[in-house]
């Protein structure tokens, strides 16, 4: 798509930094990471986020997630990682395009938890379950 | 498996507000939500995490998720969505069983990002793609 810095990416058009790559994916690392070593995989082809996701993308993002992961933990010798997907610029969506980052965690990094947790009163999860359900 | 919270929930031993299920998932409200509406995804059968999850969970995970997540902006309004999934204590995760959050997040919502941005120096980032790549 015109003017999508990641479409550019997968493209070449603009250099990055790879890790993997194949026919429906480009893994590269994120400029501004979280942590050195954190990883964002982009689907080729555009669209948008989870929301639009083509069903071969949607079927073969896990796999290779998990690949990276796997391959990121011996790389880095990290502790942990977070797989993080953001949909909608009120959930930190800043590219437009489907990406998944991975974030390499390592104990006492200072990465903290962005939300209060909250609770539900009796029977309102219920609510909440049956009102999603009706949509699916 | 013994003594997992999550087992138990598939199995029905631990009520859950329950809001999708298939032979491979079970999707119900987290009961301590970062938003009233998050959802976490279960694998029925256990695996602890990315690093570890079977292909089959894997290949239907995401095409699961983004059924769940356009329910849940429709059901809710909600202007955009996470998907976080934790992997190892260091990456917050509590319950050693494969899940997924799907977290509604509503402009000004006050959840913040939970790391500061860093950089890096030339050429740095290509030293760690080249690494995590050599694991591949």
């Amino acid at each position: 798509m015109d003017n999508c810095v990641f479409c550019k990416i997968v493209a070449g058009q603009i250099p990055s930094a790879t890790v993997y790559e194949d026919d429906d994916f480009k893994a590269i690392m994120d400029i501004a990471p979280a942590a050195k070593g954190h990883v964002i995989i982009l689907s080729k082809r555009h669209m948008l986020s989870l929301l639009e996701i083509e069903e071969k993308t949607a079927s073969r993002a896990l796999i290779v997630a998990s690949k990276i992961a796997n391959a990121m933990k011996k790389a880095l010798g990290c502790d942990g990682i977070n797989m993080l997907q953001n949909n909608g610029s009120a959930a930190w969506q800043s590219v437009f395009h489907l990406h998944i980052h991975l974030i390499p965690r390592f104990d006492g990094d200072g990465i903290i938890i962005p939300w209060k947790e909250l609770s539900y009163a009796d029977g309102e999860a219920a609510e909440y379950a049956k009102k999603i359900a009706a949509q699916l």
